[in-house]
Parts: structure tokens; sequence; C-alpha cells
């Protein structure tokens, strides 16, 4: 990030958060302030800092830093996690000498534990003054939590070279024990307003993020926060162009980051896109498509590299959407398994087995019902995943 | 139940449906004809013999025989699997010379292979012959799948001596690869009709079998029959009596056996009853419930035998029912584990881990919200379970 993209800067510490002596704080300074937008988890249950910023982001306020932990999720904690994301958040804003509603918090890790606030105050000082000195990649992988590996992309558009995008998540796809999930977040200079920001990243978080399944879990922490400090100074039919070929590539590399997050997940051996076609409406696929992505026994199969076409049908059958067995289609790649809601027969099966030994395939389905169609991804769940989940804290 | 239900008489015998030499079907006789209800998957992906069973439930004839293999769903096979459920009923009704419309099929095992009809009518014959010959748990043994251990009781009402009930069901709550999960029939000689067996059936159905839940897989070929041939002797006002009493004992054998269903399980070392309380309606109360019993983060959790309570308020969050989390309580048997949404504090965590120690326990969760109430049965996720359904076939 640095050189190319200087109004973004990183810095990170370890307050000891985490047992660990790795880096487990990280501070974002947008200079200048960053317009922005934010997609939050829709549980009920709500980490303070979620709270905090869906309140903030209301107000319409630009954003002068979001500073990000890992280790404690800051959920569950009753009262005190609102007064210690604001008392952290007020250190910040001192320290940088910016209003105080323009700073943000961010936390993933442990459910039920309060934020050990002191030792996180006394680095505080020294992840501002630092402020640019760690790359993307140091900010990535201080955010982690039982991720393999540190998550990041940037880009530049080729039409603009000017106008740069950089992004970062961090999520096992597979979640620990008390882990909250997803955190990511984009930044960019193409002078977009908070509400392109909020139009763009709605769109291309649906098709990604909100894309991906790995236990069906949903978590109290997940955030994405998409920000721009660029000033904008194209001409007016210039700046829709830009928009354009930003709102593209916005799609893209959150849906690369995306993948990735399924595949750096513990436990993870594959990565299996499901997508299911003909149905009557696309709102019939993407039910259809859930209840396959989390089906238990789908998903151990997978895991056993076996083309049970068996338990594929069966959970088409209860996804509560009207289908007639007999005009489905099962495909693994391009091997047609099931025809009209029978085994396809020859050798299909082999060579199904043949597809589901690579770490990534398409399961597709298609009802014949329609043109209504969705995809999501998801992955197996394999022996690793339970011992990781059960031995965790033990 | 030799000598006390001659009424229902019982032949098992190996037609090679299975590789073991096992028996693997199994035939009943009603005799006399039984009135009768059924409750069959609701699943869109039914078997050949649910679709039969469903259009002579709706006939109101009474029936004279079901036959019951193992090994063999006979689902997803297109026309045939009708051809070849119509044409082994009928050989049943011509050996037993009864109407052919009075015979059903039920069968459980492999998705997608047809049926192997002239193995079967092989030792038809030697069915009827021998009808009566076997016992009420050799007629259980024969349905087994992976079930570890055949399920069945009778009972005697105390008030009504002449008046019995049996029961008997398959399903080895984790579901095998292609396996199709429960069957379930009860007999009895009570002289109730076809429209009381129906509405007790139900009652008792609702509260049993459809409260639990191992991996929230459907099966196509669930059935649950329940059968009375009782001449019904009773002067009116008895006879009103002696359905109150069925229906609390058909209640009670039901419970039960639902409850082994999942003991049974294969890879399954914890019974859990979920137990919602404190919610608006008794709708919010079960989706909540569902949500946190088919989690897979918290069945993982039971498997490790941790008290992880951010993942049980995880996933009441994301149960799309609206909760207060600072109002939601949780507790393991007597111990409570979350108070007002956060950590119950003192040794609670070591003593809930304690009650997890047990093979069985309940976990409550009080919204603190109302009245509504609901519970359900679950089972562990575990390291077994993901064996099993990964490398039988492989």
């Amino acid at each position: 990030m640095r050189g190319k993209m200087t109004n973004f800067r990183f810095s990170v510490a370890n307050a000891g958060i985490k047992q660990t002596k790795r880096p487990d704080i990280a501070l974002i300074v947008a200079h200048p302030p960053a317009r922005w937008a934010g997609f939050f988890t829709t549980n009920a249950v709500k980490a303070a800092p979620v709270v905090l910023g869906m309140e903030r982001l209301k107000k319409g306020v630009p954003l002068a830093a979001i500073l990000v932990n890992s280790g404690n999720a800051n959920a569950c904690v009753g009262e005190r996690g609102t007064r210690d994301t604001l008392e952290l958040c007020r250190e910040v804003a001192d320290l940088l000498e910016v209003p105080e509603d323009q700073v943000l918090m961010a936390s993933t890790g442990v459910i039920g534990q309060p934020l050990p606030v002191e030792k996180m105050k006394r680095v505080l000082p020294g992840l501002v003054e630092q402020s640019g000195s760690a790359t993307l990649k140091e900010f990535a992988t201080a955010i982690m939590t039982t991720d393999r590996y540190p998550k990041w992309e940037e880009a530049q558009l080729d039409a603009y070279p000017g106008v740069t995008l950089a992004g970062v998540v961090k999520g096992a796809g597979m979640i620990r024990p008390d882990m909250a999930t997803m955190l990511g977040f984009f930044f960019m200079n193409a002078g977009l307003s908070a509400s392109d920001l909020e139009a763009l990243g709605r769109g291309a978080v649906r098709d990604s993020f909100n894309r991906i399944t790995v236990d069906g879990d949903q978590s109290t922490n997940d955030t994405v926060l998409v920000l721009d400090n660029g000033d904008g100074t194209q001409s007016a039919s210039n700046a829709e162009n830009v928009k354009r070929a930003v709102s593209s590539e916005l799609k893209r590399m959150m849906r690369s980051l995306s993948e990735k997050i399924v595949d750096n997940g513990e436990g993870v051996s594959k990565v299996v896109t499901v997508l299911v076609e003909g149905a009557r409406k696309e709102r019939d696929a993407e039910q259809v498509a859930r209840c396959v992505a989390n089906s238990p026994l789908v998903k151990t199969a997978f895991y056993g590299q076996d083309p049970n076409w068996g338990r594929v049908m069966a959970a088409v059958g209860y996804s509560g959407v009207e289908v007639a067995p007999e005009r489905v289609d099962i495909y693994l790649d391009k091997v047609c398994l099931v025809k009209g809601g029978c085994e396809a027969g020859g050798d299909a099966e082999r060579r199904a087995a043949d597809v589901m030994k690579r770490r990534a395939f398409t399961l597709r389905i298609d009802l014949g019902d329609g043109q209504g169609k969705f995809w999501l991804i998801t992955s197996d769940l394999s022996v690793e995943y339970i011992k990781i989940n059960a031995d965790y804290r033990s």
C-alpha cells in the first residue's frame, strides 16, 4: 500500500489481547477522512462495535480512523461493551485530533469476555505515531483469528491508472468456537459519494460475502466497510465511467476475497460452487441452493469424495420449494450424474467421483422448471472441522 | 407379541437385498384388516411406496398387510418405482387372498437403485406361510439399516387390560449416506375409528418424531402408520375413556421410541433436549429451538463437552426471531450459564462443563419475552458422524 495509496495508513501492534506475541491490534487512518458505507451482520445479537458503527453510519459523518482488534469480539458483555468501545474510539480521536464520531472500531474473537481496555489503551499512542508503517499484508495478518493466511488485494483501474482500490478481509470459513467471523475493509480514491459507495458496496457484498456459507452459522460481528477519500476531480461524464469501472473492480475483488475465506478455512478440503438453475424464480433457486449447501450429509459426501446424489435429491426435496423430481438433472462440473430424477447411468458415477477429487468444483442442479438461478459457495464438512471446533478451549 | 396380540402377525426373511445374511424383508398381516392412519414425509422427493401409501390412505380402505424392506429405499428410480411397488403389493394380496388396495409397502435403504423385485418375490410365499412366526423384536431387527439396536415397545392399558398397544420404529438418527430415515408402525386393538387414529396419531407424531433432529436432513421415505383392528365392543361412554387412555399411551410410546432413535444413532455421544421458553409465541420458540438444535457449531460444542454459550447466543440471534439479547438466560440442566445475555460468572462454566459430561442433558434458553415455549431433542455432531457418512460407499 505504501507509495501507491498514501491516503490510507496502517499500523499494527501487540496489545496482549491474545496469548501470542503476534500483533493483535491495528489502526487504519484515512487522510483526509473518508466518505464511507457499512454493511453489518443481521444477527439480532450484535457486538458493541457493530451497534456503534450502525449508529455512526446514520449520522453521515466521514471516517478518520478505524481501530481493529482480533482475539476478542466485544460481544455479549452487556453495557460494558458499549462503554469500552466509546472509550477506545475517544482515545484514538484525541490522539489524532479529529471529532470523536469520526472513529470506529471493529472486533473479532472470543464472545462473552470484556475487552482488556487498559492494555489496548497503552498501545494507542504508538499506533498513531507509527501510522503508515505497516503494509497491507501486515495489517491483514494482525486481524486474523483462525485464518490460515492473510487475505488482501490491490488493483489499479486499467482505464484510470490514478484510481486505486484495495481490500482486506479476515474470516476463517470454519468458525472457531467463540470466534466471530468476518471483517472486510475496502479502500479507494475514486472520488465517489457515500451514497454511491452504499449502492456499489451493497451489490458487491450481495454477490460475494453473502454467497459463501461454511456452517450456516452467522456471526455477531460481521462488518464490511467501504471507504473513499479521493478528491473526485473528474468531469461529470468521466465520473460516471469511473463509477462503473470501480463497481466492476469492487465486485471482482470482493468475489475473489470471499472465495479465499472459504478456501482458507481450517478443516476445509473442498470449495464447492452450488449452482441452481431452472427454478421458477431466483428466490426459489436461492432457497434450494442454501438448503443443499448447508446440508450436513451433502457436505460430508463432499469430504468423502462420494458422488452421493441421493443426498442432493433429498435436500432439494426438503428445501420447501415445489419441485418436480422427475425433471431434476444434476451435474458435477460437466458430468451428468442425474437425469430426470434418476441415475444417469453408464460410468457417470465413476467420472463424477473423479471430479470430486479436485479441490474446487461445481455442483449444478437444474430443476427444469423455469429461468430462475442462484449460486453460492460452500465447503465440505470434515473430521478436521469437528476436531477444531470441539477441542478448542478444552 | 405372540400370545398377547395375535391380531397382528409378523414374519421375516432374507431376500438378499442387503449383502448380509440377516433378514432384510418383513411382512405384517392384520387379521382382520385394520382401520389405519398414515403420516408421511413432507419431502417433495418421495419414495414410490410413500406415494402409494398416501393414495391408499385417501381411499379409506382397511389394511390387510404391509410389506417392509430394508437395504433399498425405492426412491428416485422413476416410473419403475411405482410399478415395482404395485407388483409386490399385488403379489402379497394374491397370496393372502385380499383386495390389492389393502396392501402397502414401506422401504428404507439406498436411494436411486431399483428394487430387486424377483429376489423379493421369491420369499413372499414363505413370508405369508410363516405369518406369525416372528416376534416383535425379530420384526424390529429385520427393518434396521444403520440402527445399533432394534426399537420396539408394547403395553397394556392399566384400566383396560384387554387393550394392548405395540410400536416398532427404525431410524438411526445419524442418517447414513443413502439411507432413508425412519419408519414407524403402531398396532392396537382399541376399536378406534380411522378418524380417531388420525387425530390421536397426528398429535402424538407432532410431539415425538417431529421433535427430533440429528442433522436437519429430511428423508424421502419417512412413514408412520397407526393400525387398529380391535372390535370396539365397549359402550359409548367407555369408548371415550379408552380413547383418552390410548391417546396418552400412544404419546408416551412414540416419545420414548423417538428418543431411542436419537440415542441409538451411530456417532451420537450426547442426547440433548433443547427447551426454549419465554418467547412471544410458541412459533417463535420453535424457530429458535430448531436453529440452536441444528447449528453445527452448537452441536460440535456438545461433542466437545464445552459450555460454549457464545455459540448458543449467536444461533439465537440468527434464528430470525426478534430477541432482546439483554433478557436472554441460558441454563444447562440446573446450572445458570448466561444471565441477561452475559456470562453468569462464578464457577458456572465449570459446573456447566460437568453437566455436559452426562450423556443426556437439557439446554434451556429463556428469552424473557413472553409465555411461548417449545422443546426438541437433538444430538451432538461428532468425528464419528463424519467418518461414518464420508466413508460409506468409498
